[in-house]
């Protein structure tokens, strides 16, 4: 049993590199009272972990120079002190990038096991019955309230979270309009999530197309995104609209402004509320089985972009900021 | 009966002078079906006044050129012919800045009358008790949700609407510190409007003096300021705090970026959420009941400061950008 580990170097400027990281070999930890020992299977691969990188002020402490890189995955228990845990029993906790994580219940985003029995493949619940599900259940739901007749548009769409914010919008009944890069996303939102339609960020005529796509206003807008993407989205908000602000992708490489208008919050009465799955653990019960029960009916489709090798981790996050992910991006560990 | 009028005839660039308007003496129009023709006593001057003057987007049309300047006021019924209104009652609505209107009810700024037998001085009505009680209580009660436990900030806490917001907040259990510039403000928030304590936004140490009144942090944010100020002070919001954004008078004299950041709306999970007066119809009776309540109960106290004379009403509005106010900036007019 040989434990391998990528530790945090060094913090990247822009684009991460696996020289960012120091490759390291050892035992794996003995097991502890009240933890499991668990192999990583599959790591989530996630815009936030990007955050965790940079020393500036975010809802997690960074990560320290000199530690594991934080991930969560999905994982096979090795050996347990915790009740309830036994070899074999498959769980999802923060493994971070590396081969057997010692495990500890507690948050929304410590040690759970995945539920079985449910036809349900468990990777899944890394993404669409996992947090990507659960955030987009949150923002769409709990955080903007959507529902009939309002105009939802969605950015990053084609995205773990998007595409499922996108579906879940169109379950609450209302318009979805789903904003992606690429003629192959924008086809997809339409043709295998339902969006209404779908409109192309990297066209030269991507605020036209969204105007068009949106003739009634937007409504509700679920962000993922932020800077002239954004932007463009807010020009067209109704009064007493809601930004749920799961996100801002652009500016996580640490390119770009974090500073846009206010004066429209103001003029047009609109709520902007970030939110984070940090903050979700009394719903997330809930919201896993109501994601479980649609993903069952057919109601709700998720898909996964798998990366093969814990040392193309770093890689994996530079193609999900490249946007050349469909649905969930993973990294196959084991 | 004359009847003065000033009529927008340009818009101002930063500061208001009387020569951006037109002065016209004429003869009052004759009552119409459904109206009241009402003679204005005072007029309420608030910052939104000079948003109307720009040709922004913004929560309503703004005033054509040619056209009377938009205001509040409480006016004196002469003539009637809508059910319920007859020659003496008093009333507010949308007079604008001229001697003599036609009002007709509707919407939250429509025709009202003067509730009477309360022991509640009319021009309160235009205030405390009308639109800026209605705002702060708007503001701190249904989008920030203050209670005990919170630490909650008020800027420009020394005006009208600033001054009802720390109050209320204070009766609903929270802890709260205003911003006001000069001491004598400072003072005043303390002494007299009851805050927790008070901060000078004009002193060189305003951040360390906001820090060192808010060890806890910030979880409520009334905001009337934005700009420099704002900033500041959403450096010390807590996770999951809300601001209600209730105007951003720094900006609306055309000086001033519109642009302030958003990473920490996603890293601190913040709720901000612009409101209006427009929007608060169905909460205006329970509001005003409330406010009249706790006014002759002593339990809120506020203060005017009047300037006499309709030709006045631009001077008073700079006053208003310059502080020079203590609570409700009033016009005498008749």
């Amino acid at each position: 049993m040989i434990n391998r580990q990528l530790k945090l170097a060094r913090r990247p400027e822009s684009r991460v590199s696996l020289d960012d990281f120091s490759y390291e070999e050892s035992q794996p930890p003995p097991v502890e009272d009240g933890a499991v020992l668990a192999r990583t299977l599959f790591l989530s691969v996630d815009p936030t972990n990007r955050v965790w990188m940079k020393d500036v002020p975010q809802y997690m402490p960074p990560v320290a120079l000199g530690e594991v890189m934080r991930a969560g995955g999905l994982a096979e228990v090795v050996d347990s002190r915790l009740d309830g845990f036994a070899p074999g029993d498959l769980v999802f906790g923060m493994t971070g990038w590396q081969d057997y994580a010692l495990l500890r219940p507690g948050g929304a985003l410590g040690l759970a096991k995945v539920p079985t029995g449910l036809d349900v493949a468990p990777e899944r619940f890394l993404g669409i019955c996992g947090p990507n599900g659960v955030t987009a259940y949150a923002g769409m739901v709990e955080v903007a309230g959507v529902g009939e007749g309002d105009t939802a548009v969605v950015t990053a769409a084609a995205g773990s979270v998007g595409s499922a914010a996108g579906q879940i919008a169109k379950l609450r009944g209302a318009r979805v309009v789903g904003v992606a890069g690429g003629s192959d996303k924008v086809r997809m939102l339409v043709e295998r999530y339902g969006f209404d339609a779908a409109v192309d960020y990297r066209a030269d005529d991507f605020a036209e197309q969204l105007r068009a796509t949106t003739r009634e206003g937007i409504d509700v807008l679920f962000e993922n995104v932020g800077g002239a993407v954004m932007e463009t989205a807010i020009a067209r908000m109704n009064a007493r609209g809601r930004i749920a602000l799961s996100g801002m992708i652009s500016i996580y490489e640490g390119r770009g402004s974090t500073r846009y208008d206010w004066a429209s919050i103001m003029a047009k009465r609109l709520k902007v509320q970030g939110f984070n799955l940090i903050d979700c653990e009394k719903l997330w019960p809930k919201a896993v089985g109501q994601l479980v029960e649609w993903l069952r009916a057919g109601r709700i489709v998720a898909d996964e972009t798998i990366v093969d090798g814990l040392d193309r981790a770093p890689e994996a996050l530079n193609l999900l900021f490249d946007g050349a992910n469909h649905g969930k991006m993973l990294v196959r560990v084991a």
